[in-house]
């Protein structure tokens, strides 16, 4: 069904996106057509990226899943730090944050909740994931900010370069440990090896690559375009660039993510509703994020890795309380309804100001 | 023996503070009486309540224990209010949320310390608090302070009055959880359905009534008129007004609970001791923090939801303290200290501020 | 081998460290030459300090360590706040907490790793040490960096001064309560009383006595030199003092204790790692920080608890950070390997500030 729309969407979207954008289509109207097709072009890229990772087995599959999983956020971002749009690139890294951690796992445990009364995940995984989480967005995000204040404009850069490249190490680092060093050891009984080795792939390997090959190209294409109506959405909506950035581009970004981890939760799959939550912030974090600032660096305008004081401090908040609610690997509607609220409030926030 | 104290100081009290007022006796003195007889009505109006809860069941019984629980404060809040003291007010809460944080609970696990090596709470519900508590102090009120610097005030004031509904209906949705859809999921052994059912009300439904409403007009008097001593009393005393709303407010307003919780932390309930100091601490600051964001709409001075950076800091800083040390579900005589420790450093801090 | 080299460095260090002194040697040169004799000699200071603590018994010789354990950092930072160097002092207090809790654990968890897939310590101790660290670091060191923005600097003093005398009394509560009232309490089952007991001091009490007075008045002078050269090194090298402190003087004065916790690592005695690591870093910030605050009292420039606002900030998050990784009693190589990239984080920050 979902695949069906998809197809159709794309299918649709794409055709649309060329003609509305050499017709010069109204921008509202054009911003709705290039949200759409993105969703659904990045579903194409999911799926792709699931074939592939089963086709070659789990430690290049996971390799490939951490870093074709936010393929679409990397391209609309450099698309927008092309154009300049430093602020609207930190915004929707602060979206994403924000609405894996409240948005996604929120939605997730209260409707999982809904059916189940207490669900449960790997305690392991998640422990580690809160280092994860600490580190990448209270240690690299936060002293930036902090030094910022003190420092001349070339320093922030520099400082900012130095953290890309620990963030990335440690995140490469990650990867290691959990598909070398310590594969199965922190896993949990339930799940062990048996019922990831039958999957079929949908696609075999050579179509699985045209596919993420042809949806990449089309998501870049459609990004580009995108990025240029921002302005005047925002003009006629009167939303601000960073509401833009933290609510709008976040959610379509993360759309197809967003979607399956509640569906997991839904199926009492917390292990991967609560991996997809937290394994998407990570990689916006600690991949998605310095990668856009060594990349900027290209760019006439270069990224400090410098967020506002309120994209910061939700972001910190976020992470103390998703870290708070996991902590016991346990679940419950209540808890989603706690990051939802949380979410909410940012959500105002970010529209007032 | 208390409860024959607090009948001579009630009966004595609040002739007193009618004569006392009218007759225009120093400033000083009719603040004490004020103080003494609001603690002495409090406990009438505490212990109406438990009466009523014991005769009214389990649900509706925890639903009036929370909203009554924090009436006392509510009506020195409302008073002060309208007479304008936003600044007290906000003092008054976090003198609330750092007098139960740090001062009941560290009364609490030291005197009970002092008779038992260890002493164990339920570690669920201490979790379950501890996602609250950064709920309501962490997010919902950082993100205003913080938000707050970058907007003018009808913003300020607006985002103010969505966190406030949003805090309230998470307050309801958490009572919700804990007496309907997941009551007794999460109690320990130990306690379990029997002991609670024999209990006999002290005071039968309409007896109790009554003198909850006779106790609830007599405060509100007897509040209204100690608001108007503030200023005064600051003066000779040399204390802010900060300090008055911090310390002396706060503790007035609480003396009741506090008193019980270190009874019961001395008799081994640590799961009561725990409740009382945490759970008032969550009303403060979901329940009775929003509903006087709300009815300030009403008066010529509204009050947004931003408290002073030295009270902001304290806030959060205590409720990481108290959630790192209740973490374990133990207690013992020196995380007792530890809490008591922080809140001297805060009470010197605003003493001297 | 290690005993040896540390001999050697002492006889060679100590003589050349009086003849540079006196014939006016480089800055450079001295400052090279005061390190080395320093880190050598409290290498002795240390054994001293262990074989007392034999034959003294377990209270007494905890005493004892935690007194003399930070002794070399105590005697450089009074000569510093004797020379006015105030920055410098609360730069190497932050130095020691930072290089103590991500450097020196890190270090252990990564060597440690490296050998054992999983290595495990003491999980109540842990969370009895977390509790302290945000005691003192997230409580009595935040809350006056954040009253100090509205007071005047007498003020600032008296809060500091009372937060000292808070902090000390809860030092001697932790020992009270670790070495008398709750000792053995919490021990995990496989250490236990044997392997303590038969221990032979390496020195007896005469000797070790005298080694640790003639160690600690050479440390005494080579300190007070040291100090002087800070200034001129800060030049040629186009160091900070504030980088001198963090970075320098922090691995100086606490390079013995460093390497004994990473081969307790490599041995796999994480307790006795993880214990030297988090340890160290209360003694510092618990005893050492506000011993120091009363002593500059004697001095011209008294020390305010405040630090500067990103050494604030690196330790706040370097506390939770190594809080949320030691928070399950296992770690691992990259466990490790976070805590080592936040600490270098750090440096760049303070390197580039």
């Amino acid at each position: 069904m979902a695949k069906k729309i998809f197809m159709i969407l794309t299918f649709a979207g794409v055709p649309l996106s060329v003609i509305g954008t050499l017709m010069h289509w109204s921008s509202t109207l054009l911003f709705i057509i290039y949200c759409v097709t993105i969703v659904a072009l990045a579903s194409y890229m999911g799926r792709a990226t699931e074939s592939l990772a089963i086709v070659t087995g789990p430690r290049i599959g996971g390799l490939l899943n951490a870093t074709f999983g936010n393929a679409v956020e990397l391209i609309i971002s450099i698309f927008a730090l092309k154009a300049g749009l430093v602020g609207v690139v930190l915004a929707s890294l602060t979206g994403s944050v924000l609405g894996n951690l409240l948005l996604v796992a929120g939605l997730s445990f209260f409707v999982g909740g809904l059916k189940f009364k207490r669900q449960h995940f790997n305690v392991h995984d998640a422990r580690h994931n809160s280092a994860l989480l600490i580190f990448a967005v209270i240690v690299a995000f936060v002293i930036p900010e902090v030094f910022a204040m003190d420092m001349n404009d070339s320093k922030t850069l520099s400082l900012s370069v130095g953290i890309s490249v620990i963030l990335i190490a440690l995140y490469l680092a990650a990867l290691f440990f959990k598909l070398v060093t310590h594969r199965g050891v922190y896993q949990s009984k339930a799940e062990g090896g048996a019922g990831h080795h039958d999957e079929e792939p949908e696609w075999g390997k050579g179509k699985a690559m045209a596919i993420l090959l042809a949806a990449t190209v089309a998501v870049a294409y459609v990004a580009e375009n995108l990025v240029h109506t921002f302005e005047e959405v925002g003009e006629s909506f009167g939303w601000s660039e960073l509401f833009i950035g933290i609510i709008i581009v976040a959610i379509v970004g993360n759309a197809a993510e967003h979607a399956s981890a509640v569906i997991m939760a839904y199926k009492n799959k917390m292990d991967i509703a609560v991996e997809i939550a937290v394994g998407s912030t990570l990689q916006v974090a600690m991949f998605v994020a310095p990668v856009l600032v060594l990349i900027s660096l290209l760019f006439e305008k270069s990224m400090p890795l410098v967020f506002s004081m309120p994209e910061m401090v939700s972001m910190v908040v976020a992470v103390l309380l998703a870290i708070s609610i996991a902590n016991d690997g346990e679940t419950n509607w209540f808890e989603g309804l706690t990051l939802l609220g949380a979410y909410v409030i940012m959500g105002i926030g970010f529209y007032l100001l």
